[in-house]
């Protein structure tokens, strides 16, 4: 596991954070702040006897990792990366069959923190992300995942085309989205799934797509290439989502 | 119709522009820069007689509004919003029943961008914002749309309430995201639809929820609340394409 340091910014973020149950370092209000968001804030710190900084908007622009943090920073114990190990024991809690998202080198963290609060609202079991040139998780992300990254477990492998090799000698089977694939509609997207999302600009790796059972394709009217890459994970999420409900 | 003046920035956002036949004022490129794309675009301009104006980095991050111009901002004839009876007129002619998505107070360029993406990809015949608080056809906005501003029209009302009621009288019906409502697989949402999408942090409006036929829900497992809203918006109208193909 590696450990990574940020800071969380945000009355929602915070307050998500805070019901989680994660364990703060400092918080920074603003001073004179006093509105209901902030009063709940305040009442979460003293239950966890965490002494609350209050400062000038200065200082919080200061401080502020992604430039909107409406009036509140707080600096958590850093997010931990889950192993995959984890995300399996977790689907094997639930009895469900493992459902994981996997992000063939996501470069922009607003697409990785929606994805990651898609993960949560799907119900899949966890996140994998590569090591190398793919953003991982900073304070952008755990804003933009809106609180999903207190619950949806996050791994970070360093090949993952390894990965996918190894969790197929589990049982699991791999879909990768591919606009030139099988429209998704017509696959049998139940059991134990592995869904695979490619970069922004050039989609999945070939290394990656080598090693993926199926290609699923979301059907394009329009005149332009592809979807932006969390709308795509989106759409084919729910698509999984809707199959399993019918079983 | 109302304008307004942008900047398009990036390669292939400038190549959508020029291929969609839309007209520049004016073509900044980084001196030096002749890689593939950036030929691409200098023959384009070469066929619409546009000057070429080779300046420096700094100059560009000057005149980016993005921050993300890649070597090449173009500047072009303003955007033009469409008239909602044009995106009738463009169904009529397709002989397609209309499909609308209404926007009530999108704040995020980035999402209006992704929305605008995704109703191009999923062949929804335009797309509906009030002129009030939400955002307008930006740089931000054309840059994340990918080039679908150039084929997707985006009309701008003055209240949205009033729209959709106008639109009911000419046989369309109208479905709201909302995570209250009926799950949407359960529900028939083929026919003259308009799909409407809330606000980031506060859902539709209850003034254009009350106008709505139908609220149609995503099926939520996790923890947290609700999607990001350009995903929401991508996971519904794909559940509306799903239905339209299965006719």
């Amino acid at each position: 596991m590696a450990y990574e340091e940020f800071t969380i910014e945000g009355r929602n973020a915070v307050i998500e954070a805070f019901r989680s149950g994660r364990t703060m370092d400092k918080l920074y209000i603003l001073e004179g702040c006093q509105d209901g968001p902030i009063m709940t804030i305040k009442r979460e710190a003293q239950k966890q006897n965490l002494q609350i900084k209050y400062v000038t908007k200065e200082r919080l622009n200061q401080l502020s990792e992604t430039g909107k943090h409406q009036g509140v920073i707080a600096v958590a114990a850093a997010y931990e990366y889950a192993a995959v190990e984890d995300m399996l024991q977790s689907a094997r809690e639930k009895g469900e069959p493992p459902f994981l998202i996997l992000l063939d080198n996501i470069e922009d963290p607003h697409n990785l923190g929606a994805i990651i609060r898609t993960a949560n609202l799907a119900g899949a079991h966890g996140v994998i992300i590569p090591k190398n040139r793919a953003v991982g998780l900073t304070a952008v992300v755990a804003r933009t995942s809106a609180g999903a990254l207190n619950y949806t477990p996050v791994a970070k492998v360093t090949n993952l085309a390894k990965t996918i090799e190894a969790l197929k000698k589990e049982g699991m089977w791999f879909v990768c989205a591919d606009m030139d694939g099988t429209l998704m509609y017509q696959m049998d997207l139940k059991g134990a799934i592995g869904l695979v999302i490619g970069n922004e600009g050039e989609g999945v790796s070939r290394l990656v797509k080598e090693k993926c059972d199926l290609s699923a394709a979301i059907p394009m009217k329009g005149e332009i290439d592809s979807l932006n890459a969390s709308v795509a994970a989106g759409v084919l999420a729910y698509e999984i989502v809707r199959q399993r409900m019918s079983c």
